[in-house]
């Protein structure tokens, strides 16, 4: 089988770093340049951090996509760079992997035309994490059938905003596959104010802080006599990378635009 | 909405009397009678632990399916048994949900031709936790992104065998949709035997036994830098309840025969 | 080895059922007798729900323990009662272990005075979970260690307050052990009111409410790369039976008087 | 108050690093030298890995101990070095912590008659995770009242033996405190070999291996209607730290040989 021949823009950041070690671990995968602002014309293994990476950097967009043979590129910059970024490779054949956020509407739009132009698919992925979305989808499908349920969302005291995110996130899911219901006895009263935590269409999420702790969440269904938990640990930042790897093999296969992990998993 | 009319077949064995107090405390549900071996003619009301649950015992099962206009008939009794309620409720126009489990695939035959002939709906369930059929179902889904698991399954300490039947049949789910893969170190191991656990298909499965406990299930898949644990715990019989419920509700919206609960689950 | 005579006052509570049912099944006790304001004079076997168990039934407190050669009393009635009891248990040689709330001060002191002129032990239990009194324990010891701690409780819908009491106890254990101590970040923001919960001395304290559950609780401590969880669950009122059998074993060997089974557990 | 004066030793190990880190961040700690084989003379500043922080590197023992003011080493060399390094600080009158594995039992009475000779103390700790000894300790002390037991441990897939260390060391830490017993039902049988994991003196361990886990492990108590769990979580090697600063401390107030965290966890 033909190799997947790869581009990573932003080799150099967190996320950047960890995409280039797994092109090159990747068996089936090939690093063919990485875009870089700086370093224009080394080569990767030159640059401290890449020892053993054989790849060109290019600091020039359209000189590295016409320069370089690539079937796929992984963009972990900015959103604005990104948009350029992604415009660029579509037109040059090259399928994007983008996992940036704040994309505009015009911008999404932009790329689903080019995408239906080109034949080719176009990946914008806001959250890297596949146990996570798949913790977010199962908890929408269970809720059909369970509509009773509880967040708790656990993260390092260092986190500023609760609750986080990522429970936000899973609460809206929930709340579009089940009927608004609030939670607990209508009597229900906290002794302590706070006590029964926050509260989004009934149903309630807790924020632990601790030190020590990473990023974790659990989804509690309680039902007649049972109880279902969906639990997510992220312990480090490589948890990304299978759905870094799973988004270059999905769009290898299918084309136009997909914006969220969660519509390439069923 | 007019109610739906359920007869429950089996009203005292141990599912049966859950049934009963299930239909008779569901707002939609409505109890038109029971079919009970003994107690031919009497009412329910009458009979011991149904104080205040009004309907008509039937020990003729012919007589019952004629005598009472009904939707649903609940079936909690034996495969032998069971397989004439169903025939013959459904010759009369009422949708069967068995929970009984050692139908030939020959019963299962005529059931379909049955419901095909009759245009109703006919739902054989082995196992009525919906909880544990969700934990079923999101563990096959999850492997397909997440092919490394094991299984750890925890039961007071009655239980004989090792492991339990819902482990083997979560490990086969997965099996099913996950490429054959050794979990561990291939140079692994046991300075104690044993301490890996049980192999199917290269998954390790773990039987924990303490009094105390009740049906607990965990699995756990690992990734880079992350974990997704999907547990069920089953604190007691109630929990089959809202198995149950769903069954009756799907099988007055849809037609033919349905094996397992997890085949309307989706 | 001489068997433990035992006299159950309140055989036919919730509590007392159980109490009947320990001292019937242990090996090395024997009910000699029980106190019930009813059905004075009849054999306990007479009576609905204690088929087989043998014992007289008195309803004159006096009369008992004058009547009746016993070690040990395990009361399970009401603070009123259960004053008169232990203290007249006292006078007749007999160890008290009550498993009431509600007594004073006052009552407290003439109890220790009694157990100092007999040299008799009696054990007060407020709360007789050994599972529940090790989690509290073990949270204030590792509170010294580790005092970043949040505290997350877990119980059926139909609990009305929140958080649990127990929950409120465990904290005031650990601030006896900790110094005062906000946890999270001091720049922290809820951007919904509750997510971080009920507050004791700095410590967060999250209350879970679904169906389903019984009575669970977890207090987790976070440090350096580490977590570190204690958790007990209860399933159902036979979780009070090893504190039971524990205090009787206790009241048998020390004499004084204990309040709290945290007292008896080192 | 004085600030505690504390000498590295191994200052480049992987442990080493996190203690120099600790000491230097610590408020009322002061990082007094370094010793290291490699380096003599030079300033730590100046070493790759350790920019801003100021300390003399020594590579001569003798030269370091008689050189320096210090009142604590922390040793986290090698067992043959840390003997040297530990019995000649006492003989300058600083109080040895020694993190490494080995010693003789002639060595430790060496170090034990020069604790008492000079009255100052030694710690000697083979595992510094606080978080894992409570976590002993607790099951210790509860296994008194819930003598049934299970150990589950989860570790990444490159670990090769199984049960782990500690895994063990918690199951003899138990074994002290409870009489043998057999878990399981007499009768209980493998249908797939290996399911009921490994046992030791009855209890039994099961080993999960996953990828993306880090080292975890529960211990799991059953008794009447109840469930008491303690779990530990290392997420990376920081999680020692507060076992060397317990340490630190401790040494600094009592005098005598300790081997073994535990010992000063009371």
């Amino acid at each position: 089988m033909e190799k997947t021949k790869i581009i990573v823009a932003g080799p150099r950041g967190r996320m950047g770093r960890e995409a280039v070690k797994l092109v090159h671990e990747t068996n089936g995968f090939e690093l063919a340049a990485v875009l870089d602002h700086l370093h224009d014309g080394m080569n990767l293994k030159d640059i401290e951090g890449f020892q053993g990476i054989n790849a060109p950097v290019y600091s020039d967009v359209e000189q590295c996509f016409s320069g370089v043979t690539a079937d796929v590129l992984i963009d972990l910059t900015t959103p604005e760079v990104g948009m350029l970024h992604a415009e660029t490779a579509l037109t040059h054949g090259i399928r994007p992997v983008v996992g940036t956020t704040g994309f505009s509407n015009q911008d999404l739009d932009r790329l689903a035309r080019l995408t239906k132009e080109t034949g080719l698919g176009c990946i914008i992925a806001p959250n890297f994490a596949v146990g996570a979305i798949l913790m977010m989808k199962f908890s929408q499908m269970a809720a059909k059938f369970f509509p009773d349920v509880e967040i708790i969302e656990l993260h390092h005291d260092q986190k500023l905003d609760a609750p986080s995110g990522t429970a936000v996130k899973t609460a809206e899911m929930i709340k579009s596959s089940r009927q608004t219901k609030e939670q607990g006895h209508p009597a229900e009263k906290e002794t302590i104010n706070g006590a029964r935590g926050a509260n989004i269409d009934g149903m309630h999420i807790h924020s632990v802080r601790l030190p020590g702790l990473i990023a974790h969440q659990q989804v509690l269904f309680g039902a007649d006599g049972q109880m279902l938990s969906l639990r997510h640990d992220s312990f480090n930042r490589a948890s990304f990378m299978s759905g870094v790897k799973l988004a270059v093999e999905t769009v290898m296969k299918q084309g136009g635009l997909v914006y969220g992990l969660e519509n390439i998993i069923e």
